[in-house]
């Protein structure tokens, strides 16, 4: 399994703003550059924290790479997968529409009736760790369902543990031209933090796009 | 006056980790590149929360460049300036050694014991605002100062203060290959945080430098 990190944050590091609202942060080129990274994947993840903030239906909007894709004998969109430990994603979030195929990942801790619910919604329920999903085991599991290329889209939280856990292949982010600030703003990697043990990683390209800059980093072994 | 904030950076946003250790973000390239911004200021301004961290001397190293300021009538470092409400910055920190002058920005609610104990050490006191520096007119006294060249090295507190009172004319950040990570750890700009009337930037060039990158950005007016 490939997984890639991929998000848009302010020039000082943050996702959002502290009031966690989704504000644009790129352009329409880059816009397209995620559009197209989408539809190179097989599921796209994001924390449940991300689909409460923003609704997100994570889908590919042009229809020509839909179209590539069902030529391909792959569905017209990527699977969605949300890390969910406590099953909180609202049965009428964008990610439970019909879309695409949705997975959520839960904790053993999660009520069995918000289970069910987001059974009845045509999820597909992974259930790993006793009180917060273990993504090592969870990313063990969407491996063995095929899934090979992995988006990940954020937020911050689940982005640190993913980078705690070593699953994370690539690191894509867009620097957009503004700044948010904030010590409680969500930043592109949120969770503890690191005192040791820093991920190290390798600069792979530096593309100048609308009025920021798409850096690449490949995560070091 | 012409204020250039510069600081180093994880992938991620990061000024330090939740720690608040200094750990080295960039390589000798940027530290050259850093210390020829240095000997190009006539100021160089930090927090005090960067004091009481990292005790740094911010003089400038290369003796070539001491010694090219010191041919062109200027003193062979810049001076420091310390934003600090309450004089809090420890008689025995490196910001007041004798090599270079040193200007401490507090505010009406520094305590007269701690004021002369700076002074006795040296520093010029300027006295801006009741409770916080007021950044604006403590600026406008570094102007009136002589002080045309400013370069702002941090932390993000100070940082964050400084965008939103409108004093930022160019923003230079290295982002280094790594993730710090933590929800707690100093970003670029920390403070309050922008919900509205975020900064503009624009992106005046992106170099490759060590492991990294340095983004170079002006503010808009
Ligand atoms: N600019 C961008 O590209 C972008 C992209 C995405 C999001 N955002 C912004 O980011 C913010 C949301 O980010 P966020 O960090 O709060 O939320 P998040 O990372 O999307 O979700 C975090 C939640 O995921 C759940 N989770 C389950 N297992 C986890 C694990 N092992 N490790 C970590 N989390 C796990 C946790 O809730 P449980 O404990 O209940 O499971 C956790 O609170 C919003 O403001 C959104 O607008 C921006
Ligand atoms: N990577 C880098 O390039 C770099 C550079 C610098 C620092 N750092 C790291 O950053 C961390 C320190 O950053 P920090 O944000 O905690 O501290 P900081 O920005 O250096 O200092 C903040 C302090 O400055 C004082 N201050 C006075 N007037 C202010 C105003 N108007 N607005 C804001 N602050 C004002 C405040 O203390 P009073 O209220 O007492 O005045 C405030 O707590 C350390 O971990 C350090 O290692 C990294």
């Amino acid at each position: 399994m490939h997984v890639v990190v991929n998000a848009a944050m302010s020039a000082d590091g943050k996702l959002s703003t502290r009031e966690r609202t989704q504000i644009v942060i790129s352009g329409e080129a880059d816009f397209d550059r995620v559009d197209r990274l989408r539809a190179d994947s097989d599921a796209i993840v994001v924390g449940v924290g991300t689909v409460l903030a923003d609704d997100p239906s994570l889908t590919v909007t042009a229809d020509a790479l839909r179209d590539t894709r069902i030529e391909s004998d792959r569905p017209a969109n990527p699977a969605r997968v949300v890390a969910d430990s406590r099953a909180r994603t609202p049965v009428d979030a964008s990610v439970l529409d019909d879309a695409a195929e949705t997975y959520v990942l839960v904790s053993e801790a999660a009520p069995v009736d918000r289970r069910s619910a987001l059974a009845d919604r045509g999820a597909t329920l992974i259930t790993a760790g006793a009180d917060r999903v273990d993504l090592l085991r969870a990313f063990a599991a969407l491996q063995e369902a095929g899934f090979r290329d992995v988006m990940v889209e954020g937020g911050g939280e689940l982005i640190f543990s993913l980078f705690d856990a070593g699953l994370v292949d690539e690191l894509i982010t867009y620097v957009g031209s503004t700044v948010f600030g904030g010590r409680d703003a969500p930043t592109l990697a949120d969770g503890e933090g690191f005192v040791t043990g820093f991920p190290s990683l390798s600069l792979s390209s530096v593309e100048r796009l609308d009025d920021g800059v798409v850096l690449s980093w490949t995560v070091d072994r």
